[in-house]
């Protein structure tokens, strides 16, 4: 038997025996993660969680007594879960009232009135006590803003009318293209001398919610800030071929939003501890704040019971992970993000290690897969994980951004990764009276929770 | 210069001009891809169609005039899109009519009852005029109720009580195993001495919406043919735990349900001849029957207004088919196929090619994929097409059924395909009541017809 035939029988053993290996531990996890799926669709208990924050607490505004007292709720549930331990971390958060519901409609004529559904803008100013009634300029963009100059906008209220686009298969890239004539709009028409703004509301379908969201004044001064209103997007398209026809009418509006001095909150925060590597962290979380308006129960209600789901998969599976699993349900996402700003400042001063983040915010509808923000490497690492995913149809690994909360746990080396469902329905509840638990299916959460869980578990098995 | 490098530099040349002239290709085909979808969403009609379908029409059951009123109308609007032949193809179809709705109730003391939802199955004979009130044997399988043998069931209600599973992903697989009960269960439970079944609702959720669906008796005897019933999940899990209670108490309740002879109906058909191969045949189908609680909105008004889409999608991008491309939407495939088998023994007769074809009857929910029934060459030859879908996160290529009426037209050589929508919700809608048009969504149905006219626009571009 010459040498290089020895080799041979050793290679093929060799690998043989690493195949064995390797297909021994394919077993394993294809098992765990069975396991993990069923006891979420058999045993779960996120929609009924979801129930509760939804129909018993509702819509929860960072400053407002149901955000309180959902972190209450959160910390319990928590704590009866079994977790090693469960805390409130204080920040303080911005509080911004609206007031009574607000009321708006387009004077076609005087003495013809017809009603629209508006809602304030989150961070606007409320009209004068009086309201606003001026006439409005139709616009799609802000070049055509700055086309029309001071001359055609002051004293007049500027619509911002631009559609999301309904050519795109994502809906939150049709949500990039159309955001900043919500967040910006004001800011930029008070330059041009309009009194206030309304918005299309961010929707693709064509109904009567008023969707509201997060505006800025930037660096605006207080006496140059105008209001900034959402019309349902039937409102809008009302609106605009009444202009069509008749430029000349005008529009009235009211709303007694206001803005109060900052207010304590919690980020509600549990963890499981590492059995090896204490010290790495694993963050699985979501944003426990909502709108005022409905019941944040696809934004964010749906991915706090998701990231709680996950702690509570691994307990009652009996899991002991290797690094620290923990669930962070982030205050104040929607008008500040302080929550998230503080979470990250605390990590960072107390070198806390998180190697791993995922964040589920973008509704609770079929998980689709992940996007995934990360070093070359450890992308590839994680896109190897993939086939572990085909028999739960999770099949979207792809670069791209994670959530708004974890965002700022950027480093060089971790992951940071973003749950993706079905986007299709989001921009319907986003934001809206619309957004209630009804819209919720059981098995679509619960298999986002699943999905979370499974990655999860990925990662502390195979280190990062 | 050697011939070793002269043939390096032929192929080099020969195999650029393939990746060049393939290249083309790729943009032109993906090019018309995008141009199908930017239309479905953008100038659908299939949405408007089915709230006409839905909320005009409504239920469709073979030999309703509904269902009447639902050809004319189709045949209407197909000729409205400029084809080159609309056409109506007779077919004679059962008529079974549920009479006034059912009622039920659990009687756990005399004196003392709770109504629960019930509702006929599909083709079950009347109770008599006065009803029926009987002891109830609660099984979960057939192998139960053999076991349990003549003595135990004689002259009592049998109660199949399996619920479909939540641990499989595909809802339609948890559906398959529990199906038989619902179609079997009367025929089986007669022999015995079971003076009627209930059968448990097939539907994931639990709620109040009893499930109709077909079921036989085989050939069992009109004299042994025995009343059957579905009753909802949440009145299968009440009945269940009284049971539990007091195995003692008794089940009331009353159709009047009937079996009438056949009536005439009809499939529509309406077609784009072929350029070039005007004798093979792409056909696009769905049914156009429902059942007669709710409005069959996803089942099966989804894949008919999409099937019909796929035609006019085609027409107004001015595409000119190699092939001929048509539409079949198929009378009476819940309670019979005659619709189905009538089409392809006059499409044998006649000597007609149909190389391809689409079914979607799966509801009207985000496109995941297709499901692919033909020889390995030609599945080889559609997976290739994988990445032409992968903008519109269509992933799902495999081998497996294709739909209940083009399953027919099967041959050696030819392919039959399945849409396949996300399935989480289907079974929460099917055959129910709760099988409305404010249950569809509008982008998730125009985007499961763009998905089948991209597949057609395929087929027909590189031939089959």
């Amino acid at each position: 038997m010459n040498l290089r035939i020895i080799i041979l029988i050793f290679i093929l053993v060799f690998s043989r025996g690493n195949i064995i290996f390797s297909q021994v531990n394919d077993i394993e996890i294809k098992h765990t993660i069975k396991k993990f799926y069923t006891s979420a669709l058999v045993n779960g208990k996120c929609y009924e969680w979801l129930g509760h924050l939804s129909k018993q607490i509702g819509g929860r505004l960072s400053g407002s007594l149901n955000l309180e007292r959902a972190i209450l709720w959160a910390e319990q549930e928590l704590s009866e879960i079994g977790l090693d331990s469960v805390w409130l971390q204080p920040v303080m958060v911005p509080k911004w009232v609206r007031g009574t519901f607000e009321y708006a409609s387009i004077e076609s004529s005087p003495g013809n009135s017809i009603n629209v559904p508006i809602c304030a803008l989150g961070g606007s100013i409320s009209t004068p006590f009086s309201g606003i009634s001026a006439n409005v300029i139709e616009v799609r963009s802000f070049e055509e803003l700055d086309s029309l100059g001071f001359e055609n906008v002051n004293n007049k209220i500027v619509f911002f009318n631009k559609a999301m686009p309904a050519d795109l298969i994502n809906t939150f890239d049709s949500y990039s293209k159309t955001v900043n004539q919500r967040y910006d709009g004001a800011r930029i028409a008070s330059k041009y001398g309009a009194i206030a703004v309304l918005v299309r509301s961010l929707n693709l379908s064509l109904d009567d919610f008023p969707h509201t969201g997060t505006m800025s004044y930037g660096d605006l001064p207080i006496r140059e800030r105008i209001p900034a209103a959402s019309i349902s997007t039937n409102g809008a398209e009302l609106l605009s071929s009444m202009l069509s026809l008749n430029p000349e009418i005008k529009f009235f509006f009211k709303q007694n939003c206001k803005n109060y001095p900052d207010v304590l909150s919690y980020n509600v925060i549990g963890q499981i501890n590492g059995l090896k590597n204490n010290n790495k962290i694993l963050l699985v979380g979501a944003h426990l704040d909502s709108w005022d308006l409905g019941e944040g129960a696809h934004d964010d209600g749906a991915g706090v019971v998701q990231s709680m789901e996950v702690l509570r998969l691994l307990k009652i599976n009996n899991y002991k992970p290797l690094n620290t699993i923990r669930v962070v349900l982030f205050t104040n996402e929607e008008n500040g993000l302080r929550g998230a700003k503080n979470y990250a400042e605390l990590s960072y001063l107390n070198n806390e290690n998180h190697v791993f983040a995922i964040e589920s915010d973008a509704g609770g509808f079929t998980p689709r897969g992940f996007s995934i923000e990360t070093n070359n490497e450890d992308f590839k690492k994680i896109k190897k994980w993939k086939p572990f995913f085909r028999p739960y149809q999770i099949n979207f690994f792809e670069r791209g951004e994670s959530g708004p909360d974890i965002n700022f746990l950027k480093t060089k080396e971790n992951i940071l990764i973003g749950l993706r469902p079905d986007s299709q329905r989001y921009f319907e509840y986003h934001h809206s009276a619309n957004d209630t638990f009804d819209a919720i299916n059981k098995r679509e959460l619960e298999l986002g929770a699943a999905s979370m869980v499974s990655l999860i578990y990925l990662a502390d098995y195979f280190g990062l």
